[in-house]
Formats: C-alpha cells, sequence, structure tokens
C-alpha cells in the first residue's frame, strides 16, 4: 500500500489508478490534473496509466463511470456533414444515459454536482474540453483562436448546447416531466437536434453557414 | 398547537399556512394540494389562506422561496406579441434568479430535486402547469386540447422550454460554466431567446406561425 512503491501489472494496478485519479481529479479539477500526476500518487511508471486507459478523458470516464468512450463518440461526430451535428449529439447523449443504469449514473453525477463543488468542477472541465468544446471549435465559423473552444463567443454557444442536454437529463431522469419521459428518443431528436446545430454550427435553410444572430460579431472578418 | 383549532389571524397564522402547505405539498404533490387541504391542516378558514397568500402558485412560490409574484410575471409574458416570447422568457427567469440570494436558492431547490423524489414533483408539476404550460398554451397553434399544455406536442415543447432553462441555470449558478456565467444577462436573452420561442411560439422568419418540424402534426388539420 506505499503510495510510492512500484506496483505489478493486473487488476490491482488497475484499481489503484483509478483510486488515485478520483483523487486528483477531486484535488485538481479537470483541466490540472495530470497522467503523469496520478502515475505518481498510484506509484506506478506513467507508461502503464497510458496501457490501461484511453488518456485522460477515458480515465475520467473510468473514475465517474461513464458510459462509453467520449473521445471515440466525439471524434465520430466531428466528422460528419456541418448539418448532421446536431441530430447526431443528440442522439449519441441519449444512446449513452438512456438505460436504467445510465440514468442512475446521470442521477448520481447530478447530485454529486450540487452538493460538491469539486465535483460541479470536474463535470464542467470535462464537458467543455473534451466534449462540446471539441464538437463546437471543429465546426466554428472562424475568427479568434482563443480559449478551449475556438474565438468569439464560441465557447458561451458550446456551453448552452451542454446546458440543453443537461437540461433534457434533468428532466427526463431526474425531474420526469412526463412529456419527455413518454418521448421516443427520436421524438427527442427530432426537437432538441435543431437546437444544438444552432448553437454548434448554425446553417441557414439554405445549408450555407449561418451569421450568430444579433451581430455579436459585426466588427469581425466573417 | 392543536392542528384542528380555529387560529387568530396574524403573523402566526400566516406561518402556520405555510407549514401546512408545506408538508400537504410535500405529501401530495403540486397538482393534487388544494388550499382547501391546506387550511385544514393549519386549522384554519379557508378565506384566511386566500386573504394571505395569491392561490396555490402564491403559496407555493413561498413555500419553495421563489422570488417574485410568479402568476403576475406570466401574465405578462403571454400578453407579449406572439415574436417576443422568448426572449420575454429568458429575461424573466434571469430578473428571478440572477442574484446571490436567487443563485442560492436555486441550488437549493436543485439539491432537494436530486435528492428526493417529492421535490422533483413539486417542481415539475409547478413549472408545467403554472409556468411553461401557460406559455405553450397561450401560444398554441391549436389541435388537440388535451392535458394541461394543450394538445399535440404541446407539453413536450413547453417541458423541453423549461429544460433549456434549467440548464442554463445548472451551468450558471451550479456548475459555473466560466462562459455562462461571464455572459450579461442580454447575451444570454440573445442566445437562448430563439430557442425557447422556436419551443414555445415557433414563427418563420416572415412572421408567420411555423408548422412544427417534422410533421408530427401531419395528419391533423393545420
Amino acid at each position: 500500500m506505499s503510495p510510492r512503491g512500484r506496483r505489478p501489472a493486473g487488476e490491482d494496478t488497475r484499481s489503484a489508478i483509478i483510486e488515485a485519479a478520483r483523487q486528483e481529479f477531486a484535488e485538481q479539477g479537470y483541466d490540472a490534473t495530470s497522467l503523469r500526476g496520478v502515475a505518481r500518487r498510484a506509484g506506478v511508471d506513467p507508461a502503464l496509466v497510458h496501457h490501461y486507459f484511453a488518456g485522460k478523458p477515458g480515465l475520467f470516464a473510468e473514475v465517474m463511470s461513464l458510459p462509453g468512450d467520449v473521445r471515440a463518440l466525439v471524434g465520430a461526430i466531428v466528422s460528419l456533414p456541418r448539418e448532421e451535428v446536431g441530430a447526431a449529439c443528440v442522439r449519441t447523449f441519449l444512446q449513452l444515459w438512456d438505460s436504467p443504469a445510465g440514468r442512475l449514473r446521470f442521477l448520481g453525477l447530478m447530485r454529486s454536482a450540487v452538493t460538491h463543488e469539486e465535483a460541479a468542477r470536474m463535470v464542467r472541465e470535462f464537458l467543455v474540453r473534451e466534449v462540446f468544446g471539441r464538437v463546437a471549435r471543429a465546426f466554428s465559423t472562424g475568427g479568434g483562436e482563443e480559449g478551449p473552444t475556438g474565438g468569439g463567443d464560441a465557447e458561451l454557444r458550446a456551453s448552452l448546447a451542454a446546458g440543453q442536454m443537461v437540461g433534457v437529463a434533468m428532466l427526463r431522469y431526474v425531474l420526469e416531466f412526463p412529456a419527455v419521459v413518454d418521448a421516443s428518443p427520436e421524438q427527442l431528436v427530432e426537437r432538441v437536434g435543431p437546437v444544438l446545430q444552432g448553437y454548434l454550427a448554425p446553417v441557414t435553410t439554405s445549408g450555407a453557414v449561418a451569421r450568430p444572430p444579433g451581430g455579436v460579431h459585426s466588427s469581425h472578418d466573417e
């Protein structure tokens, strides 16, 4: 149990890495946690962390009991044609969470987030950096390149997309609004997909890239 | 302290009514609670409940420490021109909650909702019946009249509008997504207003009433 001793590979090592990661994420947040720091705390070689987990998102998904391979799923979404992104985000989200086990995991995640600031921070940094930020950046209409999501108000739009899905999940899995519980996944895709599309990769009805409403960028080159 | 004895009017009576209402709402949910039942439990004349509170929504707002006169605010929104509803909903929501005290109230409400099924049920029934259901019904494009929100998928649309605002509040007050915390109320109105508009009272760019996407109602008279 010495935290600095090297461990043999195997199930013990994997568990030790997960436990170390749980502590590092809780203390440092998602962004500041490094695989090197996790390895040091677990007393293993950093290469072993890479051996067992698909990078930091994979390790986080394991710690938070997130379903599915988030990095691969996001990769699939950003490779889609622009106009399919909104529907694909909603459909993928529901595939991940729309099961009795997924519902319980979401409830657990939200319970942690509303009662522990450090859990809220982990969820926030993970969602912005690995999920909606990547999608928004992939379909950004250009402009600045600051921040994890690209320039302009891309981070706000990525965040609001996350907020729409957090809201849908709150209604479907926690507050249990009858109309949202009863809706089929495809009904939700049909209704919510255009909203995500508008936030993440706005298109006009002709399929062209739309300007953001309100002229936030009016002084920039678009 | 006899629950059946008549009490004199005054601050004690008001407090007794609030406490009785808290218990009734928790046991019965929002929809099944009656002012008569609250009065009986508080041991007061039903007329006194009406004297102190603006009906069931007012009593609920008091019990849940909701800010503002919800019925009047919703009344103001449904009297607006159709195309202003989305922005007005977002602006009113932020006016109600966007203060240090409002933020704490929202956090308390969500903590109750994720840990107590009966709190989730109260929040759900109140939001559907008194807020978003009323708005969606006021701007319904016709069709059926079943359910508290009008026919067709009006209840789903009203619920998704509620979900978008619950999501925004989760990000701004609980998860503290930087871009959403830093955004001004008017930036949020500009970005989220069109989403609420689309859910509650869709309009085409020419201002005409829009058909719902996907033709859910295609077999009905529209």
